[in-house]
């Protein structure tokens, strides 16, 4: 738990140091254990918080440009899209991730929902109706502040629907996920995992803070009484679910500014693998230049 | 038509200098006529650039934190939240305007939605169907690229339905507005004014960039022979729809640093005078610290 960058167990980084690709080094495979993810360990990059911020900050120019491609190849029919889900315990900073990743995105194409508790419209469907909704369309990329992974999650821990009924959901999962990545979605599923002293640490801040008071529930104690129950839920969802299609991230969140460092990273990575591509023209320069002059 | 700052026709800062409300200077009004509004002319703030891009940022922390309350108050019940409508010709710098409104919100409470030609499923639906459905959630904030305008737009210049049909569509629009005003929703309408000879060179822009090529497309210069329609349909849903309930405000967009540094001032204007509040908490702070601490 120290604050030296520490390659330690549940770490993929080869003893030579960096690793080429933060997406490997942070993906869920198999024999996977959450318990044995140090929420505080700088698994990769800057140890300290300004390089990181700025090394961050740095991707915006590719990003950027990787995501006007992957729109103007939608232009031309191109179905591909890239989904950021973000899951995490309360205070993991999801939100902050968010602005993480818009930070180096273009607003125009980028979308953002947040999926709190069903509405009474919403709990008269299947629960993967409102996420359907909500897909980003071609050419852009969405943001999920929460997921259809409550639904294995919050459901699990509480009961909410019978065993058998939540129990099924993994398979369902992963067969609409599989059929969105065949149809062009891209995914990167990521989880802010933080420990327990942190959350406690957080909340204490936000009580501390009258303008943070609105963010603070008496209910959040209650839900953090039940943090193994909790962490036993996301194990068994990041090790059925992560699958090669759409893959789980797990990123040490303890440290927001490094939280944010890989979450760029992981961004950046996945939309350079994408590689879009600009469209064939299907008009004649020349020609809507002396257009575009006689008008 | 020159580089200085020119307080013109159309322009109704006082000559003692700087108007308090740009709002108040941009508003359509009576009388407006926007053959009078010079698309070049800075109306207000810095002449320069690099100062205009440096004020417009500095509002970042001042709205941010106005969103924050607009979004902690809708935890509590407030119903208020803020549309920003983006309506201009193509090439008027709609995208660039939802840039300039994302650097100085949070990503979060924020959403863009982009109006294209309806879909089939659209047309089958009344014309407000789908802007209905795009409305902002209480608490935070939605930016349209292009709107219900269309049908008062593109619809009547080329009567893609009866005039009589778009004919009665301003006062159904007025009273659809003014409904969503009484339930809390806050307008900020906004046209972006380019000049003819600024949309011809910057479609000659992206005909000499390989990388813009996806942005034309040959029916834009067919639009274009259609300019002089077009700012009529503009004046007449410019007049006949600012009302005390959701006022529009012309912004000069000729000079993109301008047009932003104003947009930002809308924006922060509106939210100013929003004046939304943190609610009053529903728990006793000591009790909320030890339940913390001991969990």
């Amino acid at each position: 738990m120290g604050k030296n960058k520490d390659k330690g167990k549940g770490n993929k980084a080869g003893a030579a140091g960096k690793p080429s690709s933060v997406r490997e080094l942070l993906r869920v495979g198999p024999g996977f254990n959450l318990g044995e993810v140090d929420p505080r360990l700088i698994v990769a990059g800057p140890d300290d918080k300004e390089t990181a911020r700025a090394e961050a900050l740095a991707l915006e120019a590719e990003v950027t440009g990787l995501q006007e491609r992957l729109f103007a190849e939608s232009k031309a029919g191109g179905k591909r899209r890239l989904l950021v889900v973000l899951q995490g315990m309360d205070t993991s900073g999801k939100g902050g991730a968010i602005k993480a990743i818009d930070r180096i995105c273009e607003p125009v194409g980028l979308r953002m929902t947040s999926f709190g508790a069903p509405t009474k419209e919403e709990l008269r469907h299947h629960y993967l109706w409102r996420i359907d909704k909500a897909l980003p369309r071609a050419g852009s990329i969405g943001i999920f502040d929460r997921s259809h992974y409550e639904d294995v999650l919050i459901v699990r821990v509480h009961n909410l629907v019978p065993p058998d009924v939540w129990g099924a959901r993994y398979d369902e999962i992963n067969a609409w996920e599989k059929k969105l990545a065949d149809g062009g979605l891209v995914f990167l599923k990521c989880m802010l995992h933080i420990s327990r002293e942190e959350q406690q640490q957080r909340l204490l801040d936000r009580l501390a803070d009258p303008t943070k008071h609105w963010k603070y529930n008496p209910g959040d104690v209650d839900e953090r009484q039940l943090w193994d129950q909790y962490q036993e839920a996301y194990q068994v969802a990041l090790t059925n679910c992560s699958t090669d299609y759409a893959p789980w991230y797990v990123i040490p969140a303890d440290r927001k500014w490094h939280r944010d460092w890989l979450l760029s990273r992981l961004v950046a990575e996945t939309l350079r693998e994408m590689d879009p591509q600009y469209p064939a023209m299907t008009f004649d320069v020349p020609t809507e230049i002396a257009r575009v002059k006689a008008s």
